[in-house]
């Protein structure tokens, strides 16, 4: 097990790798504007395991007798702290729970299975000595799709896929990979860069996510708009169920009735566990550029954006921040210590200068990021598409400096949170997607939701938003709120704002996640989402496809 | 019921129109030297419905009067042409059947619904009195969807969806169109057109097929490259059952568990009757342009395909014909009667003289069209890359001349195989999808597999073949085979022709289906594409949605 690598038992990504404000002088004075806090200088550099309070694990003999004779003993374990690694996603109620000590119920043991025989034979198991099975991969979900059910009496196995890490095979013609289910983001992009490809799925989670988690829980990345969501670039896989495998070859297209791949794909662990997947794989690009462009106002920026689209520019991500987001982005900007970075800084107050002489309200600005792939002549012509529109939107262009920027930093937005957490601030996230004629109409209602829900709890709190993935009809847009709670309420608290924030993107048309998944988090707003009859269709596939509910039992619906 | 329009009860399309050779020079002996027959001219202009022997309705009063309460009795109908005219779809299979008097069981009413609470009453009904229900849009199957059980015993009920025929609106911000299921291609893109809106979806059907057809069949148009399958067009729609409609509201993109909008795709009746649909609709291309080129052979037509698709080059389609299907397409070129049209045969006699002097095996050349749509700029600056990778690949570029032609007969293949049936003599097709590395394979395993069927049954036999979609990781193959039917026993012919090719696909890792569904006709193929447990899966599905089994039985899985 040793080889499989683990998330701080108490928060996201490795032990020693933290935000932090200290070289960011913008930063403190914004979150006290914000939100009303105060920062305190990081305090928790780790949290001591001895401090948890975990329940004993349940499991019989048996059943431990069963799971080693299936993996081996040295890949079964009963050890706290790696039963709380898998107790949970990553989500910030989660966070807290750990932190407190509320644990419901954790998983009794942690089996890591080393081939698809050995998961065949754990579902078996789990059937017949009615076990609850829970697929895990990296341990990245923020929709509580690892949680056990607070109720559940039987025996729980969190089944962690961490051994089957290898791409086994690429077809270089057809720009095809097979790869398991378990392997972490940057180990299959190594893989794969070493011959010169990439998979593009860049989710936030990138570093602590798996191949299989993505599919199952219908990820998007960042550069989804080339390389396609996760349910484009899966082509063929293979998840084991206790009464055989189902296997879909990897098709280009086919037609063989309700899609199978697009049932299993989404399915969080209800259907069985995903052991293998065929994906799309590009060539590595020759150039990859990104460019910043400032916006005078929101409206501006979707509506550029939108035109990319419908000029059907290939681009390998546009994303528009709006105002608050853009004021954040800046005021979490590092302190210039280089010479070039002075002279940066100077140009970019020379700029702001510009900018309100052309009557510019710099409050409203919107910072936009694009990505361009291809060859230089590609990149150069599509950089030019795109600025003749942005232009005409009023943009500014930027250049590549920030773009740049933007490209090193990507990964490190979750850390903030465990952060804040210490700061006894809530900062979380709730994304969406919806067709270009409501964008405007989601993202009022979202600020507006989240502001009623701060005044019911009586706090300032904060709300920001970015456009991250566009399509033809519609796009995603991904907010970030942030507030002080209280020690003494603090699930009552995230509950209302929370709430708040999804009830208002299905009331206003959109949906209750763009790329997040259900788990247990969203499920409120399935029947809402996709209509009673269609949570009963989907109730109707999981009763037939797991008569016992030993899958990863109350996820998306229950 | 007057202004639904249907097809022929005997045939393809329309009363009036056929395919015809007489002004065809070369058909007739191509057809001679292919499969050994001396075509004579048709003379089946139609058929007396005099001479169908129709089995009597078994449709009880108690199930009309609830028909009639429903829809109106001008609504209902028992008349014996037009439940021939729902009996079946247009496989060759079904047309032999029909032209033989060979029924099975016809519907015994045939019932128009005007709203989709007819539809939610009629569904309903059909349950309390254990009714089959079967929908029809344009009666243009080639799967056996629409066909009932021989043994159904209890009284079937054809919902022909002709009167939901509207575009009911435009979302011109989003690309969006809320259309009615039961609206013919035609009749749509009218409605379309008249905004400045197309759907782009022209599968070879189109004048006979039906948007909710369309969906329920997991359809491809001749456009998809650009425009996309039927699966990425649908962004939301409305499916009734009889405990309520599952509504999916228009999304670009979700992550809501399993995808119901990809269950409904391509369910062929299984779980309810798709009412409406909400679809990525496109602004009409400035330009639409498609240029013919000739390949010295199949496979370098094929790399330059794929190396389109490498590129990047965003085309509307790029569709190769084999050698066997270039020599067909020539010998279908009209006779020239114009000027213009005896220098273009002039010139091409030339330049089949031009290609052998520079060592071409002019048996093994392939022509292919690619179709270009966009500003001038794009289509100029797209010509120009295709043009380049084409050429290095061997490629002749012959221009727009034979690019127009092709645009212009694209709809009227499907009309061959009526006049072929009148020269006792079987033209049909079978396509399918494989990742690139297996398409060569795929090809050749189809062509030996049909040679072994000829050989089984005594004929001499033909089969043709062109790629007709590509993908990033792989494409289409659509067969087209031929051979003269012995009258004894022309069922045990076809099914072992048709079978042989339908398993070299499979065997050679390709799928039953690319885009024609799989009714009855590609049923038994299900297991081995699909997997036995991903079988059961569906199976599980259907039965959870549908316990009595009354939505169209039989079909896809049994």
């Amino acid at each position: 097990m040793a080889h499989v690598k683990h998330q701080k038992w108490w928060g996201w990504g490795e032990e020693g790798v933290f935000f932090d404000y200290q070289n960011k002088p913008a930063f403190a004075p914004f979150v006290k504007n914000a939100i009303g806090v105060s920062l305190r200088p990081r305090e928790r550099d780790t949290v001591d395991f001895a401090t948890a309070r975990v329940p004993a694990s349940t499991a019989s003999e048996d059943v431990l007798t069963v799971l080693r004779g299936i993996s081996g003993a040295e890949h079964v374990s009963v050890d706290d702290e790696l039963r709380i690694v898998h107790w949970a996603g990553k989500s910030v109620l989660e966070l807290m729970q750990t932190l407190r000590n509320d644990f419901a119920r954790v998983p009794d043991a942690v089996v890591y299975p080393g081939s698809e025989d050995e998961v065949t034979a754990i579902l078996t198991a789990a059937v017949e000595h009615d076990l609850v099975v829970i697929p895990f991969g990296g341990g990245s979900s923020i929709s509580r799709s690892l949680q056990a059910e607070a109720d559940e009496t039987r025996c729980i196995v969190s089944v962690d896929m961490g051994r089957l890490n290898k791409v086994l095979e690429i077809d270089e013609t057809s720009g095809l990979a097979t790869i398991q289910a378990g392997v972490l983001g940057p180990d299959m992009e190594e893989q794969l860069n070493a011959r010169g490809w990439t998979l593009g799925h860049f989710p936030d989670s990138f570093a602590h996510s798996t191949l299989g988690g993505w599919a199952a829980t219908r990820s998007s990345g960042m550069q989804s708009d080339k390389y396609g969501d996760i349910a484009d670039i899966v082509r063929g896989l293979r998840m084991v169920r206790p009464s055989g495998t189902v296997v879909l070859r990897s098709l280009p297209s086919t037609s063989t009735g309700p899609s199978l791949r697009e049932m299993i794909i989404g399915s969080e662990g209800r259907l069985g566990i995903i052991t293998e997947l065929t994906v799309q794989v590009h060539r590595l690009p020759q150039e990859h550029e990104v460019i910043a462009y400032m916006f005078p106002t929101w409206q501006q920026a979707l509506t550029a954006v939108r035109q990319y689209t419908e000029a059907e520019i290939p681009l390998t991500f546009a994303r528009v921040s709006d105002a608050h987001e853009t004021a954040f982005s800046l005021a979490t900007q590092k302190a210039a210590t280089s010479v070039k970075g002075k002279l940066a800084a100077k140009g970019q107050d020379a700029l702001w200068a510009v900018m309100r002489k052309r009557g510019w309200d710099t409050d409203a600005m919107c910072i936009s990021y694009v990505c361009f792939e291809g060859t230089p002549k590609d990149v150069a012509e599509r950089k030019k598409a795109v600025a003749k529109i942005a232009k005409a939107q009023g943009a500014v262009v930027l250049g590549s400096g920030p773009g740049a920027l933007y490209d090193q930093k990507k990964f490190d937005t979750p850390h903030l949170r465990d952060f804040l957490l210490e700061q006894n601030t809530v900062g979380d996230v709730s994304e969406t997607a919806a067709p270009w004629s409501r964008l405007t109409t989601v993202h009022k209602a979202a600020y507006d939701a989240a502001q009623r829900a701060y005044e019911r709890i009586g706090k300032t709190g904060w709300i920001m938003s970015h456009m991250s993935h566009s399509y033809h009809s519609g796009a995603c847009l991904y907010f970030t709120f942030a507030y002080v709670f209280d020690d003494e309420k603090p699930y009552e608290e995230y509950e209302i704002v929370k709430s708040a924030i999804q009830q208002s993107f299905v009331d206003s048309g959109a949906t209750l996640s763009h790329h997040h998944g259900v788990g247990v988090e969203h499920q409120p707003w399935m029947e809402q989402d996709v209509s009673p009859e269609g949570v009963a269709l989907m109730k109707g596939l999981f009763h037939a496809a797991d008569p016992g509910t030993n899958f990863n039992p109350g996820k998306i619906v229950s």
